[in-house]
């Protein structure tokens, strides 16, 4: 413990740029800086502790409140993490999504050889309300949709956490058993013969409330990414609308980005 | 006022769901997808006042700290904001900005018809960090990049905080005059001749800390997107490694997926 902080002083304070009391830039966001650019060179790696608070204020010279704000701040983009007891720990490296392509999450996942499991949290059969009709394109009259709420798994840990909505008319008998293990893309192709054409998404940051957290088993307070996905039909229909919040505290996701 | 109210109660209470104490689901949680919807079944339009929390609490009949926790939520996700002393109002809708393009920030958003203006904050020329060059697949020995810190505005409001880093040898006389209103991109292409291939571009929430937020404008603690980019030309050379804060409260970032 002692060696790997004596290394963290000769590194960070001797090698690595220091916290400048003269630049307009504030010290905690220096500091913050410093402890991220440490940790993507890995200087600090994933399950390492970082030194304390204490150790912080004094090799830096700088207030415990300005050290605190600095390490909040990762905390809540979940670079580190903290142990009750135990100290400030360096976050796992965060697994890479690829965000382009328009697969299922399952298959997506189970192709990069990771084990899949999707918890079923309700599956309904309700009437569309406004909101719903708009985002699905339906009709004014009353029509009918299936709302399933699942909580998805990686590697037996929680991930996300997403509700679809489909019009009953396009998926008449859709089966809450078949549907357990099975990504929703594969149904929509295999059991009923559809041709998804793209889908469009957006991307919001949230902060997860307590009824999240407790499911994602994530902590309270913590930030995630909410996509909310259409997926469009080669003929135009539209055959799904889900919101989904992914937790983005071992993950991140990716785009490719083409001319 | 009071009208609207009453249109509220009537449409609120008696044609939408109701919170029901009965459901699993918490009740902050319920009152916060029925405010939603409502925001986004245009009950609620932008500018519009919300019920205050006391109204809340006696419509539902459900405690301050949940109305509290509902609406602080939707503040946070900047659907809602507040203003001292008058209430809590639907924020205006968001602009919606396409992610799949290869396109400068510029670019995209003159093409939109958009007023966009960039300060530089900061044009360096410095020595990379270990981190520095392995995003930019820099050699081992000492090499130069220039350093750019960026504040982008549309229809002068600031919407994104970025630094951009780019290796000296590739762009050896870059000159921060020409560089201040016309976009990175088009400087690569025009004046160097350089032909982008593709970027790869990750995607993360994060909470501004006051820094940031003084810079954008934002309520302190507000949510945000961290845009990290890696910018590659045909020839497989890195022009360009970017990390950027992108506004979400007034903005919001669409994917197109297909097959």
């Amino acid at each position: 413990m002692y060696i790997q902080y004596n290394i963290y002083t000769i590194k960070g304070v001797m090698t690595l740029k220091k916290i400048s009391k003269e630049s307009p830039i504030p010290l905690y966001y220096q500091l913050k800086e410093l402890i991220q650019e440490q940790i993507e060179d890995e200087i600090f790696k994933p399950g390492d502790p970082i030194p304390t608070e204490m150790e912080l204020c004094q090799i830096h010279n700088i207030s415990r409140m300005t050290v605190n704000k600095a390490i909040m701040s990762l905390v809540h983009e979940g670079l580190l993490y903290r142990e009750q007891g135990r100290g400030t720990f360096v976050a796992e490296n965060k697994r890479k999504h690829q965000l382009n392509n328009l697969k299922g999450f399952t298959e997506e996942m189970m192709q990069k050889g990771y084990s899949v499991e999707t918890k079923i949290l309700s599956f309904e059969t309700v009437e569309a309300t406004k909101n719903k009709k708009e985002h699905l394109k339906l009709g004014e009259k009353g029509e009918k949709i299936i709302e399933i709420k699942r909580l998805r798994y990686i590697e037996n840990e929680p991930f996300a956490l997403e509700t679809a909505w489909i019009p009953l008319k396009l998926c008449p008998d859709l089966d809450v058993k078949i549907n357990n293990s099975k990504s929703l893309y594969e149904i929509f192709q295999r059991k009923y013969g559809y041709i998804l054409a793209e889908a469009k998404q957006t991307i919001e940051p949230i902060m997860i409330n307590d009824y999240e957290s407790e499911l994602l088993n994530l902590r309270k307070n913590s930030l995630a990414l909410l996509f909310r996905r259409t997926t469009y039909l080669d003929d135009g229909q539209i055959i799904e609308y889900t919101k989904a919040i992914y937790r983005s505290d071992k993950h991140k996701y990716e785009l490719i980005l083409k001319p």
